[in-house]
């Protein structure tokens, strides 16, 4: 069995933001040399998410439309987290995103359907975070 | 290590349905000859879902009810998504239900507890879609 | 290959709860002696989930408050499959926080970013409930 680790990095100039991170996890791949295996790609913070789904603009305003009617931001002073913070809910839209994906590995390439393409969801920007790729296979 | 991949095709009637995949990932499964790893099974679309949850008829009709509460699908107006399609409500509805479904493999048996059973959710049917069971282990 | 499989035990006071099971996962590690693979940590049962979030007390309080708007658990009688049951919010719920989390493992010891902490959430408690720990790698 091979592994392969690697975190990128992220920096968004926004609160919150998705970034198509497809692109950098095929890289990964490929760097990797694995055929046949999975790869898990998580968020190793807990106010964003990294989760698949189709890479339209249109989609992404809905989302965030979305996720604000579910877990507002504001008030800040709504959620009991906000004594220090600001970022309760971050916590709670990266939760109804997901920390995670587990995508299969055929043929040294991504198993994807059509539609499919990886990204990170950012919800309480501003600042230096991190993606995890790990891959496991032969 | 061995890998195994299949991939499950539906194609659902209405628009919106829950359909057990419990038995046809057991097959696959038994095809495998896997007895410890880890099965992937996930929706390649971006429409539909792979979830564990409980084959109780009344717990279903909870689900479309509270998903379409959550995530309605008209007036479809309402999505900047629907342009050309008139689909985003089933983008939001399997974000919630989820994309994907890990499973432990033990002595060559889904690992499972005693009311787990595997769902593909459709959200936005008539058409041939695809669900993918990859397998790795030994 | 390497594989591990252990079930932790839970029987919750309340109906619902929060209980940060990171030290148990890192026993579990190392009980297997598995450097590098991966972990798949599962609710064993379909009204309560294995998630992935902060250990601060708030922000639970924020979750508990953020789920029972959700998906409320009375009045009962608004669920169908409160037949002869009174948990179908109990189901809604532990879809909204997830079934399940993989982590990666490097180095023999969890890959996590510096405030990622794994938790059982019970919403249909006071009774004996099953979490499974699988671990696969070398």
């Amino acid at each position: 069995m091979k592994s392969y680790r690697k975190e990128l990095w992220f920096e968004t100039p926004a609160r919150r933001s998705f970034i198509n991170i497809t692109g950098q996890v095929e890289n990964c791949l490929r760097e990797s040399g694995i055929q046949e295996g999975l790869i898990l790609c998580n968020a190793m913070h807990i106010t964003s998410s990294v989760f698949i789904n189709d890479d339209e603009s249109g989609l992404h305003s809905d989302f965030e439309k979305w996720l604000e009617k579910l877990a507002p931001e504001k008030p800040h002073s709504q959620y009991s987290h906000n004594g220090y913070e600001d970022n309760a809910d971050a916590h709670l839209k990266r939760t109804i995103m997901g920390r995670e994906v587990v995508v299969a590995i055929t043929n040294g390439r991504l198993d994807f359907g059509p539609w499919e393409q990886i990204f990170y969801g950012e919800f309480d920007g501003k600042r230096d975070k991190r993606v995890l790729v790990k891959i496991i296979g032969e």
